[in-house]
């Protein structure tokens, strides 16, 4: 039997609505892939993982008594928040490194990394959804992400980004809540949006079933320490709970 | 543990694009459910499964060496092209019978069928699906229903239905291959369409990931034996096969 790398779920049994899901929240390399033959640089830079991302989802899921969801291995290995036959979800490069171990994956070992690390983070996901769907515990999807404050050599002014997939609402709220809450610069589908292919975790498990879903970007330079996770923790929570408020009242208006 | 029923899965090495799903094939009803109160001539009335669909699955299996999965309870227990939030997922009536054993599902047991049925059935197909798309063979769904002819006392003159979700390509091709290949009425979106909620098994599973997916209606008296269901086969694979000839014509164009 194929080797299966489960995610790891934390807070099962929170009573809260809010579904944390954190696609990049390890570096980790383990066997059969290793290290891809990238450096040890390379390996903990933000093309690996989402740094900060996990330690932020923890403060949030204590906060809003959520439960929290997160893959146990590198995104470069597989990401799961890319679909099996996008370049991406396998990347031969990103930003401006190489890597080795990706240059040339034929389509058995493509097969092979999907059935290990991305159905059963898939598969993990869903059901956590379906379940709390099922028992009347309608769940907000929120995905929690890190971006590099300087890609390609250029800085980017941008500090919290509220990226949404085919349904704005609960984005366009988060995004008001932060401006009204906070002195973040906070954008609406910034640093990057749909368009890039990033909502695939959104698109698969929230869209479909008409849930509730945002994808909320921190800039990693904000969160690049246990403290500073904890602090972004306690000035987004009420962000996030205000903006889910807002749009239970738009439901109720409707 | 909690007991789940896995979906049945024929010709899983098929070398052929097309996954077919039959989320109806099955009119038994296990314990611990059993026959929900049901009389005899309920359980085998289309309410409880569509019949003919899957003697006309297989049919379509072996001529188009595609791949099927069908689910391996009656779609009363669980109605795997419904989500479990939806009424029609453990329909308390349907059409003009009353479901006794659905009339006062708790939470909890409506959690337990999501994850006794559903979820199993979803993981399955999901992985079929996922692990063509990461080899290469880009998967081409298509799911197989079955009508009834008389609906609430009125006779329904479509006899072949090919309904759409947000890509409506390929149905349209199969529908106007149809037309140019037999002599049925085919009709899009017709006994019913999208806005009734009957396409939740494309909208989860190909629509998110851009595969190609088209659902087919035949009405039920033309595939009533099993010599109707093996003739009705030999006419619809071919018009299957170029509806997808005709897809991939208008993706190498564009």
């Amino acid at each position: 039997m194929e080797q299966r790398f489960a995610p790891v779920i934390e807070n099962e049994a929170a009573k809260g609505r809010v579904v944390l899901v954190c696609e990049h929240a390890s570096n980790a390399f383990p066997a059969p892939w290793g290290d891809l033959g990238l450096s040890e640089a390379a390996r903990q830079a933000h093309i690996a993982w989402d740094p900060g991302a996990l330690g932020l989802a923890r403060g949030l899921m204590s906060r809003l008594d959520a439960v929290l969801i997160h893959a146990p291995a590198s995104r470069l290995i597989y990401d799961c928040n890319r679909a099996p036959d996008m370049p991406g979800a396998m990347p031969a490069r990103s930003e401006v490194y190489d890597v080795p171990g990706n240059i040339a994956v034929s389509p058995e070992e493509r097969r092979a990394r999907t059935e290990a690390v991305y159905l059963p983070f898939h598969d993990a996901l869903h059901g956590l959804l379906m379940r709390r769907l099922a028992a009347g515990l309608r769940p907000v999807m929120v995905t929690i992400h890190s971006f590099t404050p300087v890609y390609f050599g250029k800085a980017r002014a941008v500090e919290f980004g509220v990226i949404h997939d085919a349904d704005p609402a609960l984005a366009v709220a988060i995004r008001d809540a932060a401006a009204r809450m906070t002195r973040m610069n906070a954008q609406l589908n910034a640093p990057y949006s749909a368009a890039d292919d990033v909502t695939h975790s959104l698109r698969v498990n929230a869209t479909p079933y008409g849930l509730p879903n945002a994808m909320l970007e921190i800039r990693n330079d904000l969160i690049a320490d246990a403290a500073a996770q904890e602090a972004m923790a306690a000035l987004l929570a009420p962000v996030i709970n205000m903006g889910v408020a807002e749009i239970q009242k738009q439901a109720k208006a409707s």
